[in-house]
């Protein structure tokens, strides 16, 4: 193998596949990176058995030559010293030669990286996966699709399956559903599949995070291949593979109240901010609780009381209260990751008692919903 | 105690009073921050016992109020909670008042915080420090001052008073000096004293760190102190104490050699660089070694060499070598630290021997001197 490439794109590159490889892994060839390189671009693989990424640069893009191939072949490279070096080399351009018993030259300018390699032929093999793709989304739809669902996952392997996200496709609609039983979030998207087809899995909320962070926040389609085991999402030149969670994902659909006792309509940063100020004192608290009160007039009472420290309250207007009057507490710190995801500048708040679970909704988004359960106070 | 006062300053003192709070502290009230209000100003104290820190708010400053004083009084609260308050207020003004049983009501617009406050009158005494200056110098000077030398004070406790720098005055010159046994740092700067007073003291390294982080990057004279025990920093609204460190400090004067054998000149950027780069494979190693070999004709290589892992070399360009030929090998952290120390962009690196002190020192500025101990290799 030899061949000289531009720097930023062999960087790019090694960062996006960085991301699948963990230094705890108990198969050695897993701490490196896979580097094979044939007559028409390089590919470059990095696998933790959840997640695998892979990476492409064609010799030749857009007219654009990003690689001078002499001699194609392949190696494996320690990830973190591979990284750090191709982070910090000299020049524009790199140079790499795979020379006698697996020593790689990493050449730029005058300096000489000599990295002992391993054989890429004893890397494990990527999942296969058919070439029928299933759907696709622009990349900046399918980020917001992730940022909207994925903080409400488990963060507990008690219910493994609750780690992951629930993905349901029907009647041409995408829903992504995570909850860790005190919360729940939920988000629609239209897809382009036909009517009857369905499709059902859950991706492990971590797999999901790591690939928002590889998207690009564009609209490129990005197209996602559901297998037995495997969900393959594909760009132009990365390939993302996570396992998916085996079991059977609760039935979530009854969780959402069909009626609500009470409405209330307000401006989302007026209340994210108070329920932030209110926090402060409360968040000792394992739950970090803080209490709603309706007021008269189109007001409301954020307040919390944590008697060794001291106690918050503040009134903050609201746009409109339909129904009963209000007295609930609930976590401040699910109550705004609630109110980041939905992200609208008018919101509803919707209840049906003290101790049944609410719901927030944009009103100017119908697409995403968040849900959360009380706290019983004394 | 009540008042009102502007949000941005009352931040700007709690941020910098809070920098002596520990919450590790064995004395309770230790953990709050002292509130003392007369009808001149507000005073707020905070302090660990090793440093303490007083930052004042006039009630009027170049014409603006910027306090509106009702009831002098004082108070202490907890340093945590009440940071956390002032940073999140949703108005620009604050009023702060002390109500029955020392509850203190901080009111900002709408939102009410009642914090448990401490008896202000309970608060340990600051160290008094007698009211004749003993030298005044630049904000500016002295951060440059620390950030040259405070980086090589010992982070072990064995020897406590190389966890300090030692400071010493004489002939009209200061000259501080940091040293953990293995390298050291020097920098000397006139001073406004007759020549023949002179005083000399240790100042605990992380004092002088949280001291440089307070400063302002500018000219304002900073008054010091320095009495049996503590040195006192002043500006016009900030007084920082340390405690000195007690002990002899070792007689450093005989480590810096009084000739060389070899001088070497050359880029400090390009020097630093290539250090880096070696140093990436050789980070495993307690020492981070790497190697620098002279070279014909004006060149040096930089090398390092892990076996297990690969090894690196990098020929760079020097501006002149005078003496004999070089090979010495050193830690690239102390070298890294040292350069981004000298600053300068032509510097000089002066041996007397692969095992023996060598020093850095900038060609354009004489008042700063690094000086590292070499490491035996194989």
């Amino acid at each position: 193998m030899q061949f000289t490439i531009q720097r930023n794109r062999l960087a790019d590159s090694v960062n996006h596949v960085m991301r699948a490889v963990s230094s705890r892994t108990t198969i050695p060839i897993l701490t490196g990176i896979k580097i094979v390189a044939t007559e028409d671009g390089i590919t470059f693989t990095g696998s933790d058995s959840d997640i695998s990424i892979e990476s492409y640069i064609p010799v030749e893009e857009n007219g654009d030559k990003l690689i001078d191939m002499v001699q194609p072949g392949g190696i494996v490279l320690n990830a973190r010293f591979f990284g750090d070096i191709v982070r910090k080399l000299p020049k524009d351009t790199v140079e790499m030669k795979v020379e006698d018993s697996r020593q790689v030259l990493i050449r730029s300018g005058k300096a000489e990286f000599y990295l002992n390699g391993l054989d890429h032929k004893e890397y494990p093999l990527l999942p296969q996966v058919s070439d029928e793709t299933v759907f696709s989304m622009p990349g900046n739809l399918l980020k917001t699709l992730i940022r909207q669902t994925v903080f409400a996952v488990s963060t507990s392997e008690i219910r493994p399956i609750l780690t992951g996200v629930n993905w349901h496709i029907e009647n041409g609609s995408l829903t992504c559903v995570a909850t860790d039983s005190h919360r729940l979030a939920m988000k629609t998207s239209p897809v382009d599949l036909p009517e009857n087809e369905s499709y059902q899995t859950v991706i492990p909320g971590k797999s999901l995070t790591e690939l928002s962070k590889i998207l690009d926040d564009n609209d490129q389609p990005v197209n996602i291949f559901i297998t037995d085991n495997q969900v393959l999402f594909k760009t132009k030149n990365i390939h993302f593979y996570s396992r998916r969670l085996e079991g059977n994902y609760p039935d979530t659909s009854r969780l959402i109240p069909a009626e609500y006792k009470t409405n209330i309509v307000l401006e989302g940063k007026l209340f994210n901010d108070a329920i932030d100020r209110a926090s402060l004192l409360a968040r000792e608290e394992r739950n970090n609780v803080v209490k709603l009160t309706s007021l008269e007039g189109n007001m409301i009472e954020i307040s919390s009381n944590t008697p060794e420290i001291g106690h918050v309250s503040e009134q903050i207007p609201i746009h409109s209260l339909e129904g009963e009057a209000l007295n609930i507490s609930f976590s401040a710190k699910y109550m705004m990751e609630a109110l980041r995801a939905v992200e609208g500048n008018e919101i509803t708040v919707s209840f049906t008692g003290a101790m049944r679970p609410f719901i927030i909704k944009s009103v100017e988004d119908p697409t995403i919903l968040q849900l959360i359960l009380p706290v019983r106070t004394a």
